[in-house]
């Protein structure tokens, strides 16, 4: 069921939204109090676009938060799962941040400006009340508040050839996330090699709305070759290639060990922070889950809420963010399961449990 | 512009989702990234029901943060600008919460249940993020934690009646901002005298969602008698009646002092609190801003966004959540107005910007 939204001061339009509605957006969510388009013509509809030409999404609810400051950096250390006892400028890192007990709080990408600044751009969750809350009574010189930053993501096949065209040859020299400042009528823009899909592409961090804009105007135009439109993340796409969602996905439930993100994450640096004697434990002692996908149904169930995933009468977790794919032509989602060791065997037989009664599915290590 | 909301994991419905549906909600908003109903005919229909008779109302956005353990009192202290010197068992307090600088992150209600035990009754920002954050590196034996509590409330002028004759005749010895706990079913429910309208009635706040929705229901059948309907917090009684919103007329921008809520702070408590040297500041060397009540127009100019007041060409402050008043005929909205000093006299002229050019406007302190 989808819902209508009242208008309301106490979440954010953009910049943009005047020109999503312009290119037809159909609907919003509601991400860190800001409205993020989710549908232009239909999943399947955008996700076929996206996978074949290039798309610019407003994604200004990427929220920015600045730690400015001589601890910069040691702040960041401290509230980052992520070993940064090295760090290079000029790149992204994807930083799972947990709280006192290891329980995830938020997956963030970390732009390393320099020493003395460091932008996180969150998932959605609310990290400044959490920072803001850390800093009353941790010894670190440093100022941290909400940095009004408009984001636009190119994203697809044809993100890259496009930006070289319109932009800067010098932004191919760019690395998988890392990123650098680039002209754009006299502005310095932060450009990165990343965004929210596995199509490939670049995001470009304002603090201008006007130049924002015209920037969007501008590629609208000269994108025409390209076959551009305007999109914004699209489901199908981000879980057919395993691309997590916080607060969808994995919560506070969870720590980053039980749903992939243990490879981001290090109990072996040197320094302290937050949640590194929990996460320490918990690797020692508990019994950890994992996440994995699931696949089940050959025709599109169209389902709009969690279902539970049995292995016999056994509930083994609760399948999230399913989608129709169709690459796999199968109904799939993500599913933490309770157990680490849940086997993904071909012949091992488990069930969802759906309005249809009980279907087949099969469970696989997230690629 | 209303805008269409698609379902996802990243918010909550509630145990009454399907029953503001089958009463035929209109429109919601997101609130503690939960549902709640803003519309159920239009504001001006159900304004006038919830004046004249009762009505139920799903709140289960108000979420509950427990505060739990031999430290709870102090720990309130510690978060709140309220003196609590002094506070009693069964009562309900109106609380500004703020940061470190003194901005307002929260203006709650909290449930003193006993020396043990604190429910911080949140508007709409992450408390349990900020006081996570705090308790990292403070020194209170507690634990923190949000509880699952569905809260229904009976506001207008026949809830008093409907709730004495339906649940327990001693629910009249409340008093106004105080609670206690009754039966229903078996099972002990917490019953406020309290609720977001000036129409009078209580809230009732439920760990037990099956018994929640078996009141949901037992009330509106007993209460047809009462003409009773489902609805919920309507933006026209509240402005009318000086009931501000969160995130929509007071932000973390404005200290407490600046929008009306000075009454609920000390700084003459002999403890410490987060925001408190900032705040005793600010009191004593810069000049305040206030709030104030802003009327304009004698048609409904059905605005939906904030708009700026000037005195002469000069904006002395941007005016929200405005609605057009039955009451008053007049458009009106709240405003904190840059300069405490801000003339009410009605001699005075104002002016708000509108697309149908400026309108004259008078400026009157909250009642």
């Amino acid at each position: 069921m989808d819902y209508k939204l009242t208008q309301s001061s106490r979440f954010d339009s953009t910049p943009f939204t005047s020109r999503n509605a312009l290119a037809g957006v159909s609907s919003y969510t509601i991400y860190n109090k800001t409205l993020l388009p989710t549908i232009f013509n239909s999943y399947e509809e955008d996700y076929h676009h996206l996978i074949n030409h290039v798309q610019m999404w407003d994604v200004s609810c990427q929220k920015i938060i600045e730690i400015k400051g001589p601890d910069a950096l040691n702040f960041l250390r401290y509230v980052s799962c992520r070993n940064f006892e090295t760090i290079d400028k000029f790149k992204c890192y994807y930083t799972p941040m947990t709280d006192f007990n290891g329980g995830l709080l938020n997956d963030t990408l970390v732009y390393f400006i320099d020493n003395d600044t460091v932008w996180v751009s969150i998932s959605d969750s609310d990290m400044l009340m959490w920072f803001s809350g850390l800093l009353v009574n941790a010894n670190h010189n440093v100022e941290i508040k909400k940095r009004d930053i408009y984001t636009i993501a190119l994203q697809g096949p044809k993100a890259i050839k496009l930006t070289e065209e319109l932009i800067d040859k010098k932004i191919l020299s760019l690395s998988f996330f890392s990123f650098d400042f680039f002209n754009f009528k006299n502005t310095q823009v932060l450009v990165s090699k990343t965004g929210y899909s596995k199509q490939g592409g670049f995001e470009f961090l304002f603090d201008n709305a006007k130049i924002a804009c015209e920037f969007w105007d501008f590629i609208i135009e000269e994108g025409k070759p390209f076959y551009i439109k305007v999109g914004c993340p699209n489901m199908i796409e981000r879980v057919e290639n395993a691309l997590l969602s916080y607060g969808n996905d994995m919560t506070s439930r969870d720590t980053p060990y039980d749903c992939s993100l243990g490879k981001y994450c290090s109990i072996d640096m040197s320094y302290d922070f937050v949640g590194k004697n929990s996460l320490t434990k918990y690797i020692n002692n508990f019994e950890k889950k994992n996440i994995f996908h699931v696949f089940f149904g050959e025709n599109d169930l169209k389902i709009k809420s969690k279902l539970k995933c049995y292995d016999d009468q056994k509930e083994i977790g609760e399948i999230t963010s399913i989608i129709f794919s169709p690459k796999f032509k199968k109904n799939m989602g993500f599913m933490i399961a309770y157990k680490k060791d849940t086997s993904t065997d071909k012949s091992k037989k488990y069930f969802v449990n759906t309005e249809q009664g009980l279907i087949q599915a099969t469970i696989l290590n997230l690629s």
